[in-house]
Order: structure tokens, then sequence, then C-alpha cells
């Protein structure tokens, strides 16, 4: 436990807000509800990317770049969809500055407004669709893999650093395809891999299911998504994989010519993830010491801190260390020696524990004189004595044994926290008192979520792929159900 | 040389755009100056940004992001920087569409009018200035080396695609020193490191120099430069090193307190490069018949088309063709095996031309039988037999090869159009009739500098870093000049 942070116990949301700063991951600009993300944290998103971009590209995927900008008029085309994001739009009207009469600065050029203004990016539906509409004529054009790496903009009143921000990256999937059938199959197949991808990588086990139509995304037929438990009980939405049907091809006018020759409009898709991710990871792993990074995202794996009073003392540690250092590179382990001799070893440990580098490995001149090195395990703050001469040949197995272990205390956790629940009272108990996801009966209906909602704001966190059929009746109404959905109270 | 192209000698600039659009690589979007990056021009820009990314990182920085938005006022603390981009801002004054009243679609909403506006980044030193004030206090907060990929906006009235876009990718670079000294030399490693990518990973000889105040960056105190020679004999600059002195740290009022216990403002530079890159790579080395990448950036490095009558003959080539792709995936050789049986190999072929892909392979059943294959080197257009059961080994020379023998044709080329002027009139003449690079004497006056450029249309490139020193007169005035600079005319 760090005196630097409060305990999650005590301020749950002052503990995440204090460990964003002090693991150095981002801090508020001073651009309202835009975050700066700094360089370690940015070095853990990128290793989300890189993980993520292999998998896109391993299932087909190409990627590919389109502006920034939205005409106004575009976002209208599809109903739903402007409604859904109308509201926090950010509106570029004019396109130049000039000096301000009074000579006391720059002011916005009257003279330089746009025939029509441009949103900047929500999201990209429209403006991909708009430029499908030229590239597709027939079946042989179609599927359509493309994915766009970008920052994304929705005005946010109320941010909170990773998990709501007014700007954030993400990528965006946006595929075209000439059935349904094939559209829902690719729609299902990027859930599988943003579900690999939170489990293997992020350690984080996730549920898999159907949003309902108030969850939905704005223009899709169907949501699916992926949904991860927090450690205060609150469920957070990690990814979502959305069926549109042919709302954009319609929008857009994008048809193709069958193999009959017969003109139709095009199905599509599209899936995102977000740097939202990085507070999913942030809540799912993080103690009172600080973060933890799984393995298979951490920028600094393994830390290497010798221990010394003289100087000829820290010249064969470091021989030792840079040696260690070079097995690592050849098993692609990256290791960090810290050998700045203006911190303190304590110093440095409590930094490493906080910025949640899996494995730190302490070497001094005893240690070296019994051939031993000690490792301390970041998961579970334990320290051990290793033989020294053999010690880069444990880490594989070692950061293996970190990263399962991380998913297996999430997945304990998660089911500790899952609860069926089997009347109202039961229900409104379970959601108020312990949190976490509740299995229970809805009788399929808006209105009845909408008035659990206002209840108790627990919302349905989706419908879930995998749940056997149960015959029930809805905790609120009484209705006829025919599965349990999964509730929450959600970031 | 292609049907679908013009040629460059009747018109360059035509070939230019024809060559972006026949060989995917962008087009223009319907955001007026804004382009889409196609999925093969963008796995072209994908290959130079990780292996710039790449070259970063080994020289000591790391990637940060900071916000898109920049509020109006902070773009108008350092004097020149505004003056330089006030011009072509997009200003964002709204956070909100509403419903119209007449249910035509949406208006901006009146009332979620910003208390200050916002810019859209044109670049970021302010905003990120701004944010370094809170993150260095003293000398051991120095170096920062820190990098940014991002999209950027300068509004632009005629645009050319990579050329010139109101949006544009790119990196910025932006550091922070303790010292001048020390500043100046990172602006020099990072003009290193372009020089280095540009010659060795674009096959694009440059010329390396420091710009004259006319056409140095918005606030730099020096801004050094790579130019290039593109084939029209118009020079390009594809990526400039800014030493900022202290002119944003006075802006932003970033001190920090050095050894000596006293307060001092810190020491900047910024440095970038763009997608631009890809208009550099496109004119370098594109010929009548299309693109041709270089196999150090080539998102396809080998193309192997089967040649077959029948389906059991395909069968075998494919069996042959997955070895060999097999053996180049060994090797870290991309290998594209095009079995596709809705086109025939000659429009194959042309595809692959005007996409670059430095080596193209052709197997049919004759080939099997004498162990041959055909190789088609995109560079020199030749075909030539070689033996089969070796092919894989042969690539990497051959693409060695290639990617020499792109660059020394270039640098040729370069030498061939670069050529002295002692006189006006042999300067005017150079410029009108031949193009390419003048190296003359200039009087080191902006004056001079304007007035040949409103005569002759070329501008000053650079005051070359490795020129010797040589006493003349300036072309224009005769005043006393102690070295020659670059005149070109330029995109």
């Amino acid at each position: 436990m760090s005196s630097r942070l409060v305990s999650r116990a005590a301020d749950y949301s002052g503990w995440y807000q204090q460990l964003v700063r002090e693991a150095d991951l981002a801090e508020h600009s001073e651009v309202k509800g835009c975050m700066v993300i700094k360089p370690y944290g940015f070095a853990i998103w990128e290793h989300m990317r890189d993980a993520l971009d292999r998998m896109f590209k391993e299932t087909g995927h190409v990627n590919a770049y389109f502006p920034l900008f939205i005409p106004k008029s575009y976002l209208s085309r599809e109903a739903s969809h402007v409604e859904g994001f109308a509201k926090e739009c950010a509106v570029v009207t004019h396109y130049r500055l000039k000096n301000s009469p009074d000579g006391s600065g720059v002011i916005v050029d009257p003279e330089a407004k746009l025939a029509e203004e441009l949103i900047v990016r929500p999201t990209s539906e429209t403006i991909i669709w708009s430029t499908y509409r030229n590239w597709i004529q027939s079946y042989r054009d179609l599927p359509l893999l493309i994915n766009q790496w970008a920052n994304v903009v929705r005005w946010e009143m109320r941010t909170r650093l990773f998990l709501r921000t007014t700007e954030f990256l993400w990528q965006e999937g946006h595929t075209a395809h000439a059935t349904a059938e094939e559209a829902v199959e690719e729609t299902r197949r990027m859930l599988d891999v943003y579900t690999r991808f939170a489990e293997d990588y992020m350690a984080m086990p996730v549920l898999r299911g159907v949003k309902t139509a108030n969850e939905r995304f704005a223009g899709a037929v169907d949501t699916y998504c992926i949904e991860a438990l927090m450690q205060d009980g609150k469920a957070l939405q990690a990814g979502t994989s959305h069926f549109l049907g042919q709302n954009f091809a319609k929008a857009f006018d994008v048809k193709f010519l069958n193999k009959e020759n017969k003109e139709e409009y095009v199905w599509a898709t599209s899936w995102g993830v977000s740097t939202r991710l990085m507070g999913a990871l942030i809540m799912t792993h993080g103690d009172d010491s600080g973060l933890i990074v799984p393995p298979r995202l951490a920028p600094i794996q393994v830390v290497l801190v010798p221990i010394y009073k003289k100087e000829e003392e820290l010249n064969r540690l470091r021989e030792i260390a840079r040696g260690i250092a070079d097995q690592c590179r050849a098993q692609g382990i990256s290791c960090k020696i810290d050998d700045d001799d203006s911190k303190r070893p304590g110093w440095k440990f409590a930094e490493y524990e906080m910025k949640g580098v899996p494995l730190r490995l302490a070497l001094g001149p005893r240690d070296v004189e019994a051939n031993t090195i000690e490792v301390f395990r970041r998961d579970t703050q334990t320290k051990e004595s290793r033989p020294l001469d053999t010690i880069a040949q444990q880490l594989p197995a070692l950061l293996d044994d970190i990263q399962r272990s991380l998913y297996q205390i999430a997945l304990d956790r998660r089911t500790a926290n899952t609860h069926e629940a089997n009347s109202w009272d039961e229900f409104k108990s379970l959601i108020s008192e312990r949190g976490g996801f509740v299995l229970a009966h809805w009788d399929g209906t808006s209105e009845t979520e909408q008035r659990i909602k206002e209840e108790t704001k627990a919302t349905i966190r989706c419908i879930p792929l995998d749940a056997p059929a149960e015959s029930g009746c809805c905790i609120l109404t009484g209705q006829p159900s025919e599965r349990r959905v999964v509730f929450a109270e959600a970031y």
C-alpha cells in the first residue's frame, strides 16, 4: 500500500484519479475535457494497439484513413445516428483568424465562415459510407474489411481520464458485405477478437452479449459487446461490435450488383475499442500500491535495480545486469536497468510498484557472492531469492504465471460478484448493497428496463450470448421471460 | 508504360494525379481539401511510420498524445507563430447541434457557443509547451524527448493529394533542453535521422541545410531541412527540424532551476515529417508504368503469379508457391501469392507494376519442369529466368540491389540536374529552362531573395550544411557572398 494513494476501500474514485496521476499515465489538459496521455500511459496504449492491429490483420483487415471532418448534413442522413450524436458535436464554423482591430490579439474572421459547418468526427460511419459508395459496384468488390486508428470527439460535460473524455483515441472497423449472414458473422468474429484481446492480453475476463434497444449504438440493428466487472462492482463496456444492417447503405445509397446481376443495398458492420481500455486495465488489476500491468502489455516487463554502496560495486553489478538484459532481449522480454544514482533503491521500488512493472530484480554484492538475486512479483507483492546464473531463463515462466494469475484473480472476483436475483427485493438489495453482475429475468420491454434504471441505477449490460434458456418471470413486472439478462451499475 | 497514365513528359502533374488514383493510394474526399488514404497507400505510410518510430526510439524518444484542440489565445502567445498560422485555422465555435425548428434537419445550437474558440491544431508547440510548464521544474527533468503521431489541419485553398491537403498525418517531436547547445545538437540529430530515413528507406537523396529567414518555421530561431529533387526538376521539402531557442518557453513561462540553482528558460526543438513523404516517394521513383516502391517500404515486396490453364496445374503451382512464400516469411520478406482466377495474368502484371511491387515472380508448368521461374524487376522492367529451387534464397540480394539501384538513379538524376549559376542571366535561364537545383551566390538579404522569387519563382531551398566556403558575388545585386545557396522552384 502506497502513501501516495488513498485506498480503494476508502475512496475508489479518488484512488483511480490518484493512480492515473502517480503512475504517470495521463492528466487533464488545459483544454476542457481533453486529456494528455503521458509517455508511460501511451506506451501501454501502444502495446494494446499493436496487439489489436496484428489480430485485425490476421483476420483479413487492412487500415486506411478517412477525414477528421464530417459535413453536418451527412450526420442527418441516418435518423437515429444523428439523434445519438447531435448533442455532443464539436462544430467547425470558420477557417481563418485575423488580428483584432483593437490590436488585442486574434479573432475569428467573420468573412471566413463555412457554407456548411463541419463536425469533428464522433465516429465515422457517415463519412466512410459516403466514400464506400464510390468503391462498391459489384459483389466482386465485397467484402471490404477496413479499419482506422483515429482520434474522435464527443463533447462531454463530465469527464474522467480514459473513461470519458471529449477527445479519445480508438480504432473503428467499417466493413461492407454482400449478405446479412456474412455481416453478422463479421460482427461476431470481431467480438471474438475483442474477447481474446481482453482475456489473453489484458487478463480481463469479459461477458459477451447483445445490447438491448436502449443501449444500442445509434444506427445499429444489433450491438454486441464485451462487458467487464471492475473492482468496485461496477460494469465497464470494453468494446462493441455493431451489425448495422443496410441502414448506412440506404442512407448513403450504396448498392451493388449481386451474382444474379440484381441491385441490392450493401450490409455493414462497425466495431471499436478505445483508450477507455486503459481505464478498464487500471480498475481490473490496480491495487492500493498502484497499477499492475499484465506482462503481455507491459512497456517494462522486468526492472533490474542494482543495490550498492561503492562505485566499484556498481561497475561489477552493472556488468551482470547487462548480461541479464541481453538475455532478456534475446527472449523478447523488455528489461530496464535502473542504475540512476540520484535516486535511492527504496524510491525506485515504490516507483516501479506504482507503475505496475510485473517483475523487479534487485541485485547487491552479497547476492553475487551467493549466486542469488532477489525477485519481487508485483501481483502478489512477494519477494524470493532465486539462482542468479539462470535468472534470465526463469523469467518467461514467471511472466506467464503472473499473466495467468492476474486473469484467474479477476475471474474469481467476477464469479464471487455475480449473483442471481429472483425477486424485486432481492434485486434491489443486490444492486445497492453488493454491486457486481446480477442475473435476472426481464420481460423484454424498454419501459421495464427504464423503470429499473430509474429505481436502481442498474442497466442491462447485455443479453449474454452463451446463457442457457431458462423460463422465468420478470423481476419487476412478473411477465414471462425466456432467459436471464445481466444487470449492473455501469461506468 | 501504362495506358492508364499520361506520360510524365506530356503532363507531369496529370501523371501524378492519375498515378495516385490508379495505384490506389488516395483520393479526394467529399470534405473539401481532406483526403482519404486508401488501404494500399496507408500500408506504405505504415511502413514509413514504423521505420521512423523505431529510429526515434533508438535515439531516446518516447511517444505521447496531446489534445487536438488549442485554445485560440494560446496561438497568440508567440507573435510570429500566430502570424504564420492564423490564416489557415479550422475554428471550433460550438459544441452541440439541435433539430431545426422547421424539421428540415439539424442546425448548430446557438446556445452551445464556446466562451473561447478552439483551433484544430495546425502544429502543437503551443499546447505542448503550456503542458511542459507543469512537467519541468529542475534540470533533472531535462531533457524531455517526446514525439507525437497525429493529424493536423491547415486550411488550404488549393490542395494536391499528399503534397498539400487541409488535414494530413504527421509526427511532431517536441523536446526540451537545459542548454542551447544541447537543443541545437538535438535539432541536428533529428535532421540526421530524417536524412538516413530518406536515403536508406525511401532511396531518396536529400540536401541538408538551413532555411533562410523567409522560409523559417513560424516561431523558430533556425529551421533545418532536407530537400529532395523531383523528376520534373522541382524541389520538395521533405522534413524540417527546428531550433526554437527559448521562444516558446518564454511565451508559456517554462523555466527550470539549473545546477547552479538559478532559474532559466528552457530551450526547445521541434521536428516533423508528414504524409507529404508519400508524394516525395511517388515523384522520386514513379515512372510511366506507375509507382515504384523501394523494397524497404514495400507492403508487398514480392508477388508470385501462377500461370496455368487447368485446375490440376494450379494445385501443383500453388503448392510450390506456398513453399516459396514460407521461405520468404522466414527471411522477413513479404510475399503475396495471387492465384485469383477471376483475373488474367496480364491484368495482374499491369496491376502490380502500377502499384510498384519491386519483384514479380511468374511460374508455369513448363517452368517447373525446367526448374526455372521468371523474375521481373519493377525498377528496370527486365525479365529473366532464374533457378526455381533456390529462388527464395536469391530474393534478399535482388531486393537489396533494387533498393541500392533506386537510390543511385535518383542520386545520378539529382547530380545531372544540379548546376552552378554565375550570372543573373545564367540563373534565369537555368531556372526557367532546365529546373533542378541551382547553386548560386546570394547577398544574404530577404529583399534580394524576395525579388528573385518574384522574377523567377525560385526560392532558396536551403543554405547547405556541407557547402564549402567560396567567395563570390550575389547573382542579382553583385554584393559579396561567402557561400553558394541552393535555389529551386519548389512544391
